[in-house]
C-alpha cells in the first residue's frame, strides 16, 4: 500500500494520490489507451496496487486482470475508465456500487461533440451528483502524479520525454491533453521536474479550480502551469489563486481565445465559451498570475522559479561586454515595464575605475572585452552591485569564453548576497552548469530571457506587497436596497451613500420649484427630465444645458416635460432634476458589469468615441480600493490628461481615486440586486475640487442570478 | 592568386575579396587581435595570398613575414592595420604609397570615445578622401567573407560555431562586431550557411549602405540579415534595398533603439544619432524589408527564407491533431495580421468525409489524432489543400510521432505541388531532416514558428506586388518655386495646383471686399486674418467662425485686423480670407516633414490632442500614391471614424487618398526649398463630397540643405 505523501484530506486525494487504481477496459497493448497508462504505472514503479479489468485477459503487463469490476478483492480508491463513452454511466453505478472513491473517465463524445453527447454528460453529471465520488473527465488524456508515480494517462510524450530522476515541484494543469503534453515536453527540455501533470477535459464534475485548490494546498507544488479555455467556478478560482499567494507559490497561466477566430476554435472544440479575455488578464494581474501565452515562456519562467527566493524587483543593472547589447537589453526590459536606472555615481565612478574610456558605467554597464581578463576588478564589481540599493536585480551579458572568466565570480557573489543575477550567453560557455547549480540562472538567448525575466521580475515586484490579499480581508459593505425608483436622482443619491460625490441638485416637480431650485444653486445650471422610465435623456429632448435665469428654467422645465411625453407617452415623468452647470478637467466612464465567471467587474475609462476606438480602459475584479483604482487610471493611455499635459490644467487624481474606490464599494453593497451599475461621465475637477457624477445609471437584476 | 567569384566590379571588391591581404601587426598568438585573422585565413583555407607584416617576426602561422609594407614583393588588395588608432592615418599613407586598393582598421579611440577621438577619425578620413582606396572602419572586428574564406576578423565565433562545409547565401551585415557574432552563433546552429560576415564599425569611409549595395549585387548573396544603429546614407540605403527586391532577395533588418535609454546607450558607444524609430519601420515597410529586433528571429527566417520560391502568402490554413492547438495557432497567425480564412464548404465536406464528429473542418482543421493513423486519407487531404486557391499556405501541427507518421505524405505533396507546407512539432518527430530537405520547414517550437512564419508570409504577401518600386518608376514631378509670401491663401494655392482640393475662398483687402466676397461664396463663411507673419491665428484673435451675413462680415473684417496689429505690430497683414464654412465626419492632419536619413517624410492621422496622445499616426517616405494612402488610413486605430462606425456617415475616403497623394507630389515638387509642409485640418466629407484643406502652412528650408 502506498503510504500517503501528504496529510491534506482534499477532496481530490483519492482522485490524484490513490492507494490502489482499477483499469476498466485493460489491455497488453502498451500503445492502447486501455495500455498505456498501467505500462507507465508499472515502468516508473508505482508503489500502490493495480487492478487490470478486462474479461478477455488473466494478465496485463505482470499484474493480475480481473474479470469484473465486482470481482476485485477490495474497494479501489480509483477506477480508470478506458470504454465508450455510451457504456460510462452505467460503469460509474457499478464502480460506485463497489465503493469506488474516485474514477477517471477518458472518453469522448459528451459534451464537446454536440446535443447527442450533451445528454450523456448530463446523466453522467445527474448520477454522479447522487454520490460522492470524485469523477474526472469525461475527454481526458489522464494525470501522472510524479511524485508517486501515479499515471493514468495515454500520454507518449512519459515514453520520449526523459523521465526525472527523483520528485518535482512543478505542476501543470490545462483544460487540454496535447497542451499538457506539449508544454511538458518542452519544460523537461529544460530540465523542469514535475509534481503534476493533469488535463481537466471536460470537466463535467471536477473543474479546473478544484485542481488549483489541491495544487495549492498540495506541499509538492511549488510553480503551477495552467491552460485555460473557460473558468467554470471564478469564485473557487479565485480563493485557489490567492492561496497561491499566501504560500508564495508561483501560478503561470495561460488564456486560449486572444481572438475570436481563436475562440470559436475553442468552443468547437470543447463546448466552453471562452469568456471576456480583459477580465481574465485583470483578473489574473490583481491575482498576481503571470499570464503567458507562450509554451516556452510558461516553461521558462517555471525553470526560473527555482530562483524565486533571491531577492528581485523591477530595477535591473545591465552588464555587458558590448555596448551594442547593453543598449539592446535596456530596450527590451524597458519596453516590457522594468527599469533600468542610472547608478548612483558613487558607484559609476567605482566601475569608471576600472573600465575603459569607451565602455559605459551609467547602466547600461559596457565593462569592454578587456575587462573579463581583470577577475579582481570583476568580482569588485559584482560585490558593489549586489549591495547597492538603487537596483533589484543583477543580468550580465558575456558571449562563450568571455562569461566563463566571470562565472566563478558571479557563482562566489551569488553565494555571498542573496540578490538575483541572471547570465545571458548567445556563445557556448562550458561553465553554464556550474552558475545555475551555484545560484547563477543562464539563459541561452536573448529573446528567452527577456520574455521570462520581464514577467519574473514583475511578479517578485508585486509579491513584495500583495494588494489584491489587503483588500480581500477588508469586510464588505452592508447590503443597500435598491431604491423603488432607479431615476437619475436615487440612483446618484444610492451611489452619495458611499462617498462618490454628486454636485450641487435638486428634484423640481413644477416650474416653480425648478425656478427656486435653480436660484438656490446658483447658475447657470442644467435641467434633465427625471423619470425611471426614460434612459436617453438626451434623445428625448429632456435635457437643456447653460441655463441662465430663473425665467429659462421656467420655460425648460415646461418644454422638457413635453417632449419627455411626446418621446415615450407611457413613461412616469416624475419632474425634472436642476443641476449645478460644472465644469472641469476630463470626464471619465467608471461603470460596473457582471462577468459570467469572475463576477461584478470595474471599468474605468475617458468617455468618448476615441476611447472605444482605441479601447483605452483599465478593468479589474472587485473589490478595488484607492490605490488599485489609482494603478487603474496609470494604465490609460489618456492619463497625461489629468496630470497637466500640454500645459493642461491638473485634474483631481486623488479625488478620482477615492470616488473609484466609493464605487466599487456601492456595488459591492447591491450585492445581486444589479447586473451593471454605471457612472457616465464622471466629471474630473481642477486638483483640489474634486470629482462629481454629472449621470449614473443601475441596471436592476434581470432575472435568476448566479451566486458569482 | 584568388581567381575572382564574380564579374561585379563594385568598389568594394578588393575590399570584401581581395586576392592578396597584408596585415600589419601581424602575431603569432592566434588569441590576438594580429594574429586571429591570420589563424582564420590559414586554417580555412583562403585561397589568395597572405602578407603578415611585422618587423619582429621572420615567419607567422607558416607565412613569410615581412618587415614592414614597403618590402612587400607587390602592392596588396587589402591592408588589415592591427595596430593603435594614433598611429593609423600614418599608415594609412603609407598603404597608399604602396598601392594597396583597401585598408581596413581595427583600432578603437575614434569618434566613438569623445572629442580627442573624433579628431583622430576627422584626420583620417580628410586622408582618405584624396586617395581612391576604400578604407573600412575604424572600431570594428573584421569581416569574413565565406565564399572566399577571407578572413580579416578578430571573431572567436569562428572558433566556437562550426564552419559550413561550402558556400552559403546569407550574408550578416551589422554596426556591431558583438551582435554580428552573436547572430551568426545562433544562426550557425540552425544550420544557416552564410556567405558573408560584415560590421562596419564607425563608418568614416564606408558606411552600411554601400556594403548594402554591394551585396544587393552579389550573386553569393540572397539574403541578407541587418543591424542598423544609424543610417548615415539614407538615398543609398533606399537604392540598394530597391535592387534586393528587384532582384527577389530578402532583406531582414534590426533598428536599435527602441526606447530613449536604448537609444541613448546606442549614441554612447558608437557617436551615432538613433534617429526616428517609426520612420524607420515605414521606410522598411515600404522597402518590403522584414524589420526584426530579435536576433533568433532573424536566424530563424534566415534559414526559412531557403524555401522562399515556394509559393505562399498571408491566408492560411491550420492542420492540427488538437482543437486547443488549432485555436492557439490561429489566434497566434491572426495576431500578427496573417488571416485563417473559413475553407469553402466543398473543402469542408471533402474533410469531414475522413474526420471523426469530434474532429474540426472550417479551419483550423482538427483531424484528430486517429487520422494520423489513416495515410490514405491523410495524403488526399493535403493535396486538396495544395490545391485550394482559398489559401496560401499550409501549417500542420503534430508532435512527435504522429509528425513522422505524416511525413512522407507531406514530402511527396511538397514534391509535387509549389505551395509552402510547414510542420511544427513540439515533440520529438524522427523525421524532422527527411522533411526539411524534402521541402517542408519543420519548426520544434509554436513561438519560434509564429515569430518567423508571419513576417515571411506578409512578405511573401507583399513581392507579389511591390508598389514601392511601381511609384519609383514614375516621373518626379517638376519643380515648383514656392511664392514669396507664405501665408495661408498663396500656401494653399500652391498645393492646390497640385491637386489637393481647397473650398471656395477669396482674399479681400477691405471690409467691403470681404463682403462682397462673402456674398459670392454664400454664407455662412469664415474670416481669418492674412498675414505670412502670423502662425497662430487663432491666439491673434485673427478667426471668426459662422458669420451670417454682410454686415457680420465688414465688422469681423475690421476687428480680426485690429486685434491681429495688436497682437503682432511689426506682422505685415494682407487682409483677410474668407472661406465657406464647411462641415464634415473628420478632421486629419496630412504633414510632410524633412528626417535627417530618409529625407522628406509624410505623417496621416486623426487630429486633436488623443490622436497625439495614442500616437494614432501612419508615417511613409516619399512618394506616396493613393494605393499607399489608403494602406495609411487603414493602419489608423480612428480609421472607423471615415467608415461608418457607429451609424456615422461615411467619409469620402477615395478623395482623401486623392488629397493625400496630391500632397505627397507638392511636397516632391518643392524639392529642397520646404522642412515641412503641412495641411492640418484636412476636413474629410461625406462619401462624395470630396475633402477640403481648412489650413495649411509651409516652412520654408531653414539654410544649407543637405541633397537628403
Amino acid at each position: 500500500m502506498l503510504s500517503p505523501v501528504k496529510k491534506a484530506t482534499h477532496r481530490l486525494e483519492p482522485l490524484l494520490n490513490p492507494a490502489s487504481i482499477a483499469i476498466v477496459g485493460a489491455s497488453n497493448n502498451a500503445a492502447r489507451i486501455g495500455g498505456m497508462p498501467i505500462a507507465h504505472l508499472t515502468k516508473f514503479g508505482y508503489q500502490g496496487v493495480i487492478y487490470p479489468i478486462n474479461p478477455k485477459y488473466d494478465e496485463v503487463f505482470g499484474q493480475r486482470c480481473y474479470a469484473d469490476i465486482e470481482s476485485l478483492p477490495e474497494a479501489p480508491d480509483l477506477v480508470v475508465l478506458a470504454i465508450a463513452a455510451a457504456d460510462v454511466t452505467a460503469m460509474l453505478r457499478r464502480c460506485h456500487a463497489k465503493g469506488a472513491r474516485a474514477v477517471l473517465v477518458y472518453a469522448a463524445g459528451f459534451a464537446e461533440e454536440g446535443a447527442k453527447g450533451k445528454l450523456l454528460q448530463d446523466d453522467m453529471e445527474a448520477f454522479v451528483a447522487t454520490t460522492d465520488m470524485v469523477v474526472a473527465g469525461p475527454n481526458l488524456m489522464g494525470f501522472a502524479n510524479l511524485n508517486g508515480q501515479v499515471h493514468t494517462n495515454f500520454a507518449s510524450v512519459f515514453n520520449t520525454s526523459p523521465m526525472q530522476p527523483g520528485s518535482g515541484t512543478v505542476s501543470l494543469l490545462t483544460q487540454s491533453g496535447n497542451v499538457c503534453a506539449a508544454v511538458y515536453a518542452i519544460a523537461r527540455r529544460l530540465g523542469v521536474e514535475f509534481s503534476h501533470f493533469i488535463n481537466t477535459g471536460n470537466e463535467a464534475c471536477v473543474d479546473l479550480a478544484q485542481y488549483l485548490e489541491y495544487l495549492a494546498q498540495d506541499d509538492g507544488t511549488e510553480v503551477c502551469m495552467g491552460y485555460i479555455e473557460e473558468l467554470r467556478d471564478g469564485k473557487r478560482f479565485i480563493a485557489a489563486a490567492e492561496e497561491f499567494a499566501r504560500r508564495d507559490k508561483l501560478l503561470i497561466l495561460y488564456k486560449a481565445g486572444e481572438t475570436e477566430k481563436g475562440s470559436e476554435a475553442v468552443r468547437s472544440h470543447t463546448s466552453a465559451l471562452a469568456g471576456d479575455q480583459q477580465i481574465y488578464s485583470a483578473a489574473f494581474k490583481q491575482l498576481n498570475i503571470i499570464q503567458s501565452n507562450d509554451f516556452v515562456q510558461m516553461a521558462q519562467l517555471a525553470n526560473l522559479a527555482q530562483y524565486r527566493q533571491r531577492s528581485a524587483g523591477k530595477r535591473v543593472a545591465i552588464i555587458t561586454i558590448s555596448g551594442a547589447l547593453g543598449a539592446i537589453l535596456a530596450d527590451k526590459f524597458i519596453l516590457q515595464g522594468l527599469e533600468v536606472p542610472t547608478l548612483p555615481q558613487a558607484l559609476q565612478d567605482m566601475l569608471r575605475a576600472g573600465i575603459p574610456d569607451y565602455g559605459m558605467v551609467s547602466n547600461p554597464v559596457d565593462v569592454t572585452g578587456n575587462v573579463v581578463n581583470d577577475p579582481g576588478f570583476v568580482r569588485t564589481a559584482m560585490e558593489a552591485l549586489a549591495q547597492s540599493d538603487a537596483i533589484d536585480a543583477v543580468v550580465v551579458y558575456a558571449p562563450g569564453y568571455m562569461l566563463d572568466r566571470m562565472a566563478d565570480d558571479l557563482c562566489a557573489v551569488a553565494e555571498k548576497f542573496p540578490r538575483l543575477f541572471v547570465a545571458i550567453d548567445t556563445g557556448a560557455a562550458q561553465k553554464r552548469e556550474q552558475m545555475r547549480n551555484g545560484g547563477v540562472p543562464v539563459f541561452e538567448d536573448i529573446g528567452v530571457a527577456i520574455s521570462a525575466l520581464s514577467p519574473f521580475l514583475l511578479w517578485q515586484e508585486r509579491r513584495k506587497h500583495n494588494r489584491w490579499l489587503d483588500v480581500r480581508q477588508q469586510p464588505a459593505p452592508a447590503r443597500t436596497a435598491l431604491p423603488a425608483r432607479l431615476d437619475e436622482y436615487s440612483t446618484k443619491q444610492l451611489l452619495v451613500q458611499h462617498g462618490m460625490p454628486a454636485g450641487a441638485e435638486r428634484v423640481a416637480t413644477t416650474a416653480d420649484e425648478a425656478a427656486q431650485a435653480a436660484d438656490a444653486i446658483g447658475y447657470p445650471v442644467v435641467l434633465k427630465v427625471l423619470s425611471a422610465d426614460i434612459a436617453h435623456k438626451t434623445e428625448a429632448g429632456g435635457v437643456r444645458l447653460r441655463l441662465q435665469s430663473a425665467d429659462d428654467v421656467r420655460k425648460a422645465f415646461n418644454e422638457v416635460l413635453a417632449s419627455a411625453a411626446r418621446y415615450d407617452p407611457k413613461a412616469r415623468i416624475d419632474g425634472a432634476l436642476i443641476c449645478r452647470m460644472e465644469s472641469g478637467v476630463a470626464e471619465l466612464i467608471v461603470g460596473a458589469t457582471r462577468d459570467p465567471v469572475f463576477g461584478m467587474t470595474l471599468t474605468v475609462g475617458l468617455g468618448g468615441v476615441l476611447t472605444e476606438l482605441y479601447k483605452d480602459v483599465s478593468h479589474r475584479v472587485l473589490p478595488v480600493d484607492e490605490a488599485m483604482a489609482r494603478e487603474m487610471l496609470g494604465e490609460l493611455k489618456a492619463y497625461p490628461l489629468l496630470t497637466g499635459y500640454r500645459g493642461r490644467a491638473l485634474g483631481d487624481v486623488d479625488a478620482t481615486c477615492a470616488a473609484i474606490a466609493a464605487f466599487s464599494r456601492a456595488v459591492l453593497a447591491l450585492q445581486e440586486q444589479a447586473d451593471e451599475v454605471e457612472v457616465n461621465p464622471l466629471l474630473v475637477k481642477e486638483q483640489g475640487q474634486g470629482v462629481c457624477m454629472l449621470d449614473a445609471l443601475v441596471l436592476p437584476a434581470a432575472q435568476t442570478i448566479s451566486n458569482h
